[in-house]
């Protein structure tokens, strides 16, 4: 990872309204320094960057956090800021505008003497948006761990077992090859329950005939899968064959549809578009 | 649990500067409704109580949210909200402040005509503080499994075996008996590493005479437990003795200054004060 080039991206991108970044939001501190801990903050300036967090992490800090100089503050970060804005001459400080919160505004406001405060947007989420090479490489890694637990876990997907325990299976088979942890509470429906977009898995056993949705997916190193798949317990029915190619031929379309200048609103519509042509009435997913 | 309680109160605290409270912290909606999904929002007026969420909650709302009606928006809050907030007659509407982002606030300061926003602090909060019986049965469960799973894992801490099988081990025995998940990512610390506060299970093998670190808790129904336990793998030396024992004395001491009025400082200094008596120098712990 380039922790070096991406924080000299965020650096030439002050331009000429801001002498600094304050990055909060702990996704892009960790893009920018490779720290995944729970507490810390970068500040990018013109002289370079810092990385500030509290002592719970001094002592790993300097084998954690790459490009960005390392500050231990006692409790808060505004113990120290006020100094090393001075330091950097930082008058107009940036600050991330959709991850500060208005308390957390207020406290800066009150402690920096001199300094205003510039609420931007997406400056270093619309650089993690071009992927590297070994960004690449750990996406595939975590799709490969999803699809190998999802074939693993068919043989379990058996009459009377439930929804949770097959839930529990995926995420156990996931962490135990090589995930770091899932990168969301792992979704099974079956029956009629199948048919409930962001279910909670319940005690539901599984009968004959029912169609099984699983929705999961994993994190390794911070980079996530996100994988969908609806089976069906033993031989499938005329109804279901039907519906899941309708399903299967929207989402085709939607791959399809998927090229560098369309929108998300293309792609969503593309699927849609199948869905209605068939004479069916398309469900609100994800993708809100 | 007593949500219509809960809501009562809120709308009672709302005084005389506050028509209605908007409630988006989502452990505090929770608390006032039962929803435990990834987006609700609670609205808090005179006449009552709205909870306010997207389409997909809708085919389940009615079952896992009580105390207030249901409002689904298509995909944003603000589509429906203005009218919500003309219909209760609110002109002053409290945010929480520490949730709130600038960006969600510039949101609605733009989308809401004649609404003055006010940032609050721990409306919700200081109704939580004290527990209904309840939940400290979801807490005394939680603090349970996390016990069971301690006393189950002590015997897989042999020459060998590695924290990061430990920690996985523990989260799964805590699972597979009645955690929804863990409050936290465990913590396996072996060796020198036992040393790292926050540290990160690694592959690192278990040797002989390793202090063993374990820091892991779970959380049923919202509930969490939080437990660290530290063991030896095979004899104690007399310096492991010493030091465990000054711990533990230091521990004992911070629950003998639990009391009623007393601050979280007065509890930590109690601990600290052992420490120091004995001639050592206390490290940074958790509760910074």
């Amino acid at each position: 990872m380039d922790h070096e080039g991406r924080i000299a991206k965020v650096r030439d991108g002050l331009g000429d309204e801001l002498d600094g970044l304050l990055v909060t939001n702990l996704t892009n501190v960790r893009y920018l320094t490779g720290f995944s801990g729970t507490n810390g903050q970068v500040l990018v300036t013109r002289d370079g960057a810092l990385f500030l967090t509290d002592p719970r992490y001094e002592s790993r800090a300097g084998d954690i956090v790459h490009g960005a100089d390392i500050v231990v503050y006692p409790s808060r970060l505004t113990e120290v800021l006020g100094d090393r804005l001075q330091s950097a001459s930082v008058r107009r400080l940036g600050v991330e505008a959709t991850t500060m919160t208005i308390a957390g505004m207020e406290d800066l406001d009150e402690k920096l003497d001199g300094v205003g405060l510039i609420g931007t947007k997406n400056v270093v989420e619309n650089l993690r948006r071009i992927k590297e090479p070994a960004e690449i490489d750990l996406m595939r890694r975590a799709a490969d761990i999803t699809a190998d637990a999802y074939t693993w876990v068919c043989d379990r997907i058996v009459v009377g077992a439930t929804e949770r325990q097959v839930a529990l299976d995926l995420e156990i088979h996931m962490r135990q090859n090589g995930a770091d942890e899932t990168s969301f509470d792992p979704i099974v429906g079956s029956g009629p329950l199948s048919a409930h977009i962001h279910h909670s898995p319940s005690d539901r056993a599984f009968e004959k005939g029912d169609f099984v949705l699983m929705d999961f997916g994993c994190r390794v190193d911070g980079y996530c899968s996100d994988f969908t798949r609806t089976v069906v317990l033993g031989a499938a029915s005329d109804e279901q064959r039907e519906s899941y190619e309708l399903v299967l031929s929207a989402h085709m379309a939607g791959i399809d549809a998927i090229r560098a200048g369309a929108t998300g609103v293309d792609v969503d519509e593309a699927s849609r578009a199948v869905v209605r042509s068939a004479g069916r009435v398309e469900q609100f997913g994800h993708g809100l």
